[in-house]
């Protein structure tokens, strides 16, 4: 059971962002994190047109929050990017699995990720992005 | 974010061994289910080793539940085939992420899975078995 790539990647981005007031280019942040660039191109795309940051286009251009950090919360940035409806094979569409009907599993799955989820959605960008230190020095060094 | 093979594989073989009075074998089982038989012999051996079902060997063996269903967490069943340390990469040990100890993100989502676990803690095999109807027809045909 993992995260998958493309929301660690969101989570980095957003909060390697909170933390600077200024524009940043995929190419630094895929550097200061040692990531893959045309990964973290395809999740830059998702969070503009989700809103969370603007690109500014052109020499000296980069992208930036287009919030607060308080106004994006973490709950929401997983239940973007994850696909959760695949939780397990028997929640997708077309499921293989020959018990479904009789099963009492998917609606305890369901409930634990809703508990989750839940979780999450006590935090925003601004408390999980709180301590700046280490992100600075990196940003720095 | 997917539940692993094995963990969903677990499930399935415990709550078939759950609805059924008599001995099944792992070849039976897969056939059941439509699943990979080698990935499901491995599965056995950890619920053996777990103690959680007995195996009678030689003609005529195979294997059933060594407890009664409602014995048998269903949040103990995922803690033990989930690998749950690596849930992000920066969980992970010798992660590679660059901004371990700026991050709030970790207890976050430590909470978060914890709150996962707690709701599974909920449920015993006799709860997510209870509905027998569906499993019985299949087994029957």
């Amino acid at each position: 059971m993992q995260l998958s790539l493309h929301t660690d990647y969101a989570l980095r981005t957003l909060m390697t962002l909170a933390t600077e007031d200024r524009l940043m280019t995929v190419d630094e942040l895929a550097t200061v994190h040692a990531i893959s660039r045309n990964h973290l191109a395809k999740v830059v795309q998702h969070l503009q047109a989700r809103g969370w940051i603007d690109t500014v286009r052109g020499r000296g251009g980069g992208i930036r929050l287009a919030m607060l950090p308080a106004e994006i919360g973490v709950g929401q940035v997983v239940r973007n990017f994850e696909t959760l409806d695949s939780f397990v094979a028997c929640m997708a569409d077309g499921s293989s699995c020959t018990i479904t009907g009789a099963c009492g599993l998917k609606p305890a799955l369901r409930g634990a990720l809703e508990a989750f989820l839940a979780h999450l959605d006590r935090f925003t960008l601004a408390d999980i992005a709180r301590d700046r230190s280490g992100l600075k020095a990196l940003l720095a060094g």
